[in-house]
């Protein structure tokens, strides 16, 4: 971070960007609650890549249920960050897209991404 | 995000980016779900400003609960996250610091709390 001072130097609280902690911290939290929920995470990275089916979300995420996965995408929906699309062919199928707020996710996906490729890479993936 | 197509056209699902997704999410939900657990985005948003005292964090976060906040403090240390060093004053002092590890979580915090700023913002603020 840019406003960070060098490593070894005595930083002290800068409690101006947390003056208002009512105003800030509800709204970070939510954020990163939403995103970190159980398989969010996942399913924002597929959708991030484009529109898809149930069972192709499904099959990129092959540890989550059928019953999970449809109560995430319901609750993303329910947050306006996915959009539910019903195409009308025979048979019909039903496509999630990520809404512009879904898609505004793509920097705190990618930022804990890398974090995690570069920090976690060299411990044993957790049993998920 | 530079690789989305514009909105409106077909995007398929590029699997190149799962196609071994037991290597890729468990570690991204790992590293998510550690940052969305509750209060602990608050507490790294305090902490990136600076080492500070038990007392300063409660102080910063005051929703928080003293055990709650302990646990987290815990967690986040377990995970090499969180550096506790005890000052050898009188009175002794105990501070928390972010480790490498913690700091390169800012671009995380910082890309979550920017989204929460510009798409949570209009909402109200939920109760924490």
């Amino acid at each position: 971070m840019s406003s960070m001072a060098p490593p070894g130097t005595q930083r002290r609280v800068a409690t101006a960007t947390l003056e208002r902690p009512g105003e800030c911290c509800p709204r970070l939290h939510e954020a990163i609650e939403l995103v970190g929920k159980r398989w969010t995470g996942a399913i924002l990275l597929v959708l991030l890549d484009g529109p898809a089916h149930f069972s192709e979300i499904r099959a990129l995420v092959p540890e989550i249920s059928d019953r999970l996965l449809s109560e995430r995408l319901k609750e993303l929906e329910a947050e306006g960050i996915v959009e539910r699309r019903v195409l009308p062919h025979a048979p019909v199928r039903i496509e999630y897209w990520l809404t512009p707020k879904g898609e505004a996710l793509a920097s705190v996906v990618e930022a804990a991404s890398q974090w995690a490729e570069e920090w976690l890479a060299g411990e044993p993936a957790a049993r998920v």
